[in-house]
Order: C-alpha cells, then sequence, then structure tokens
C-alpha cells in the first residue's frame, strides 16, 4: 500500500477521496474561497519502504507506478516515455565555479518534452476512471503530450490554445489527431474548460482555476519520476535543481520526488529547487512573502512555454520548502543567446523556455561544492523560427573552394 | 582484440590499414576503376567472444566500443545517444496479419535521429585521427548530427547543403554553430567536399564518390548498436527489420550489427532488410540484379531526407544477402498520410521520409509468424510545413460550449 486513494489541499491539509473529479484542475474549494487557490496532490504511505520500489515488467515511467497516483490493474499508458539521459557540462561547472553541472535531457522524451511524464499518468488516470475524452487548455508541449498519449490510449482530445502559438505547435497537436481550438484570449480557455468538464464530465488535463492552481494532480506526480531517476543516475545526490516554470507543475512534481526519496532514507536532504521563468511571478511572491505569485507586468515572450504573468501556490510552496529561489528571465535576447550557447558549445538545443535555465542559474550565488541539475525542457524544434530569426541567411555559393572558404569567414 | 584496424571493400574485399583517409568518403578504389563504386568498412575479429562486450563506464552508445572502430582510449564523443527505446504496436500488426510490430524509436537521440549514432562514432575517430574540421553533404539529420558532435567536441564543421532543405533543417544545423552554405545542384557537393578533403586534411564524415558508395565508414558503424540494443530488448529476435534508406549508411549498419551476433552465436540467423525508398534504386537493382543502384526516374518528394535516384553497393549488399527487400513509396500522399495515421493511431510522429516505412511494410508479403522491426528514423518536427499542408487551419472561436462543439464536430 503506497498512494492512499486520497488527494491532499497543499495549502489547508483538507482530505479528499479519489476520484474528485471536480478537483482536477480547480483545488481546494476552501481555498478558493479563501482567495488563495491551491492545488490539491495525490497522498502516499511510505511506512515500511527503504527504497523507490521498481515494477520491473511496467513500461516507460509506470516501472515507478508503486509511487504514482494509480489503482492496482489499470493498464499503463505509455510511449516508453522517461529513462532520460544525464549529459555532464563540465565547461560550463568551470565558468559557474561549481563542481558539476548536468543536463537532464527530457528532450528525449516521446514527443519531446518533459510534459509526457505529466500525460502518460494523467492520460493513464483517465483510462481508469472511465473518461472518453480529455481537454487541455496549452500553448503547445502540453497539448502536444497529452494528445499523443491519448491517442495510444484511444481516447478523444480536445486543445484549447491560443492565436499566437507558433505554427509548429498547432500542427504537432493536430498531428497526433487533437481536435485544437484558439480563443481569443488565454483566461477564456480556463472557464470554457471548467464548464465542459462540468457539462461533460471531461477529464481536465491542465488547470482552469483563475488564479492557477496547476494542473491535473495525478499528471504532477508524473513528474516526481525525475528525481528517482537522478537519485539513480547521479555520483552524488544534487544540491540545487533549476526548472523552467509557469505553474510550476514540473518543478513540484520535481521536488515531491525528491521528498519521497529523504522520507524513504535514500536522500539525506532535498536539493534547492530554482524557478526560472520570464517575467518573475514566484519571485515577486518570494521577496514578498505573499502566498499568491503574481500577477505581475508581462509582455509577449520568446519563452511562450512559460511566459506567465502568473504563477502558483504549489509553485511556492516548494520553493519555500526547499530553500529554493526564482529567477526572472525576461529579455528575449538573452534568452535565445543562451540557446545558441547550449547549442553552439555543447551540441544540446533547447527550446526557449528551456533556455531560461541558463542565466537563472548564472545569477545564482553558488557554493563551489554545488552539483547543479537543469531540466533540460522541451527541444528547440518546438519553435525553430525564434532560433532562426537570430541566424544569418544561408548563403548559396559556386562549387569551388575560394568560395567556400569565403563564405565560412576562413 | 576485436578491432582489426583494417578496413576491407566490401565487393573486392581488398584490405586497406586504418587510417585511410583518402578512403572514407570514396570507396575502394579498385572496384571505383571496375565502375561500381563501393564502400571500405571496418573489420573485426570475434573470435573467442560469444557475446557482445559491453563497457559499463562508457556513455551512450560507447558501452558497445568493443565492436566499434576505434582505438583503446579515444575518449567517447558522447551526448548520451542509443539506448532507444521500442514501441509495441499490437493493432498494426493485427491488420497486417503477422506477430508483432514494434517500432525502435530512434527520434529519442540528441538531436532527434538515428543519424546520431553514426555522427558520434564518426565525430570520436576524428578525435582519435587529430582532425581539427569535419565536412558533410547533408540535407539535414545528417548534417544536424554531426554539427552538433563536433560542437561537443570542439572541432570545426562545415555543411555542404541544398537550397531546397527545409527551413527547420537549415536553422538546426547553424544552431550547433557550423558553418552552412548551399551548392545549386546536390552533385556539385560531393566534387567540392572531395577537393577539401584532399586540400586541407577535412574528415568526411558523409560520402563523395558519385555514384555515392555511402558515408564514413566509422561512423556506418555506429548503427550497429541498433541490432545490439534490439537483442536485448526484444523477447524474440525480429524477422523482418525495416529502414528508410537513401544510401542505406543505417540499413547497412544494422545489417553488419544483426551479422556480429550472429557470428557470436546470440542469434540463430539475421533478419531480412527491407528498404523503404522513394523512388526505388535498391528495389531497381535487386529486380534487375545490377551491382549499381540506380538512377531512376525522380521529382522532388516529402521525404527529402531519403529522396535520392541513386542507391549504394553496400545497400544491395545488405539487401542481397539477407534475402531482403527493397520497395518504393513515391507518392507525397501516401506518405503524408502514414505519418498522420502513426500520430493520430499511435502517438507518434516521425519525419515523412521516416514514415515511408509504413507503405513499405504494407506491400511485404509476411508469414503471419513475423515479428517485425521499423526504424522509426527521424521526428515529424524535422519539417512540421509538410505535415501542417494536409491540415486544416486551427480555427479561433468564441469562448462558449456550442460554439467548441461546432468547431470539433462534435
Amino acid at each position: 500500500m503506497t498512494y492512499t486513494r486520497t488527494l491532499a489541499c497543499l495549502r489547508c491539509a483538507a482530505s479528499y477521496a479519489d476520484p474528485s473529479l471536480e478537483l482536477v484542475g480547480r483545488g481546494c474549494p476552501a481555498c478558493e474561497a479563501d482567495g488563495v487557490p491551491a492545488n490539491v496532490l495525490p497522498v502516499y504511505d511510505l511506512a515500511g519502504l527503504s527504497a523507490v520500489p521498481v515494477s520491473g515488467g511496467e513500461p516507460g515511467l509506470f516501472r515507478y507506478r508503486a509511487l504514482l497516483p494509480l489503482a492496482a490493474g489499470t493498464p499503463a499508458v505509455s510511449l516508453a516515455e522517461g529513462a532520460t539521459p544525464v549529459v555532464d557540462l563540465p565547461a560550463v561547472a568551470e565558468r559557474l565555479g561549481v563542481a558539476s553541472v548536468v543536463v537532464k535531457d527530457e528532450t528525449r522524451n516521446p514527443t519531446w518534452s518533459y510534459k509526457d511524464r505529466l500525460a502518460s499518468v494523467a492520460v493513464t488516470k483517465a483510462v481508469e476512471l472511465g473518461i472518453d475524452t480529455v481537454v487541455v487548455a496549452s500553448t503547445g508541449n502540453h497539448g502536444a503530450a497529452i494528445a499523443a498519449y491519448a491517442a495510444r490510449a484511444g481516447l478523444r482530445c480536445v486543445v484549447l490554445t491560443v492565436a499566437s502559438v507558433p505554427s509548429t505547435m498547432k500542427t504537432l497537436m493536430q498531428a497526433y489527431g487533437a481536435s485544437v481550438v484558439a480563443l481569443p484570449e488565454p483566461r477564456q480557455r480556463w472557464s470554457l474548460m471548467r464548464e465542459l468538464v462540468e457539462k461533460f464530465g471531461w477529464l481536465a488535463m491542465s488547470g482552469h482555476a483563475d488564479p492557477p492552481v496547476g494542473s491535473n494532480p495525478y499528471g504532477v506526480d508524473g513528474y516526481k519520476t525525475i528525481a528517482y531517476e537522478l537519485a539513480d543516475q547521479l555520483d552524488a545526490p544534487p544540491d540545487v535543481v533549476v526548472v523552467p516554470a509557469a505553474y510550476a507543475d514540473g518543478l513540484v512534481g520535481v521536488a515531491r520526488g525528491f521528498a519521497d526519496l529523504v522520507e524513504l532514507g535514500v536522500l539525506e536532504r532535498s536539493p534547492r529547487m530554482v524557478a526560472a521563468e520570464p517575467f518573475g511571478p514566484h519571485a515577486a511572491a518570494l521577496a514578498s512573502g505573499s502566498e499568491v505569485a503574481g500577477p505581475v507586468p508581462y509582455q509577449p515572450s520568446v519563452a511562450f512555454s512559460t511566459a506567465s504573468p502568473v504563477g502558483t501556490f504549489q509553485g511556492l510552496s516548494a520553493l519555500r520548502s526547499t530553500g529554493g529561489a526564482a529567477v526572472a528571465v525576461p529579455s528575449d535576447e538573452v534568452i535565445l543567446a543562451a540557446q545558441r550557447e547550449l547549442a553552439a558549445s555543447a551540441g544540446l538545443y533547447q527550446e526557449a523556455a528551456s533556455a531560461t535555465a541558463w542565466p537563472a542559474l548564472a545569477a545564482l550565488d553558488l557554493d563551489p561544492s554545488a552539483s547543479v541539475v537543469v531540466i533540460g525542457t522541451s527541444t528547440g524544434l518546438k519553435d525553430v523560427g525564434a532560433t532562426a530569426a537570430t541566424l544569418p541567411e544561408v548563403p548559396v555559393i559556386e562549387p569551388a573552394v575560394d568560395a567556400l572558404l569565403a563564405a565560412i569567414g576562413s
């Protein structure tokens, strides 16, 4: 017995029996009434365990299913997600003056972002609950991941997006067979989603509270597996984990995974969680002591996947409980320079939102002994146009050595 | 002792000492003079081995370095490539009337294509040989992979491409810091590359023979690791392995890996290798008994990564020695329908060239007991525009349930 089949509010600790479908994406009604919407997340009983149980026969991240919020016997909806590698960046560590920096390369997932960890668990839960349609509000990675897993499970998927999303993202979501529609204003998606959930019993794969609480609680715990994998992969436990964040589902899930490892006695302490965010709603709330993250001023950002003026209580909670930090990285120029620098020096091409992690990391005051993990959340291929705008045209040359040398400046 | 430090011609068996840099990308001079250019590939001595040796401390596919053409002590240039998962497609198997169909999902590599297996070994070899500049003629995946690994190794990378390559591919190659130039005609790249290799001692990461022989011989053997992994991953050895092919480097490497497994006694026999190709140069040569594959008629193709009117002697050799087949899939419509079908039914979004595997597979006469592996060579994200052209515009709707239901046809 590990998953208790209850959800608990992160803020007031009120407990709810699973399933409480009306709370999925909405959070705790009591805290909502209190003006501080907060997510409800699964509760586990780890008594008697001293390691992360591994289910050998299960695919992808379902090898950790004992610590996922699923009923025994629910068939895994898997595309062999997870088990992503870490890539060591010794030159970056040297420049930052820390012991080590590694990237957990989550672009190596089925839809090339870490949202597959959320999607695999959330869609499996939908199957467990006998749901026929899943609905998600997304600017891309989240929607693509849900669409892919819904396709794998044979469920209908409806994606509510916004017109400004890059065309690559729209195509990707449609390619997986999802019904994709755009709404004029981002926040309109949430009220529409709530209505669809209440009226038709569709399952929310992302949040629909306003201000937001975070995503589908089952999906959030899919990210716990990043921590379990890191504990196996790294020689020493990390001191700092940097995660690009909007509503901080990924950051929260990773922190929860590390908390499990501490509770199990596998690790002595949790790493400091660091949120990299374009506009800094979590950073502002940490500075002011607020329970509500944002809204802060914002503008269009090349880091569209995380470009939110608001954060979440769950994000603040994970940052505060780990002694963490949040760093705003508002400049498109800085973000794209970080993206190019990592690709051209280390061979890793990350989406702009993912690349915010590097300037955020550089802004921290780190101990020379620190070992750092950066979560590389998604591939640069998701919005190649942003990169292309910073690069020269490819020249067409005559087929001659001199012409080539001139073109490459050699 | 496994790698003998010799290269042998696939056709006349002439042996050459490693390094013979002038043969890399050119092949055997004797067979070239004979009018049938043929690649020279590494020779191993497997005597005394009864399994694939695994080097535990090595990153990525270098865990198999005992069967790679590298000197002991050469530091691996790795981005944690390989170890890609297999995804089971029971519905496809049922429709085709075979025992099983799995995808070896090579989109899960560092640059999201199987070319990373070639690039990691070829660039490591460049480091071993003290080369400062690598040069590659590529329409995208190959060039991107080489550029990423060159970045990781700190080598200069020059990519010769053509103007018609999708912009995503150009951006990707540039993002990794490569110097990318386009030539007016594809074949002009080969003569220019040969000149650069001869004049400056740059190492060829792809072929420059005309007609082609295939790629860098060291890189070709990077693909052997796909076979080694499959032998570990599958319950039963595969009967048929389908590989999208142009000059058939991947297909040849995989076949060579299976041949190793047979020689080692791990497998009883090699699977039948099947080439999926837009225009069918290998198919035509198999039918006519020729040693030269193409040229066959061609036109622009959505499967630009494999859209070649010519194949290679190495490809024909692997197909003939395994009792294999080659299937031409010339229709853009058929290819894009296969791409959409796999994404929307199974959650796997492959590049168009990769999607040629599915119509090719459907055209085969397969035994009901057959277990089939399809190599998913690259992600659909490499040319999203081709998919987008087949999809409806994302509608912008009013935030109302009725508007949503109308938009999704429900």
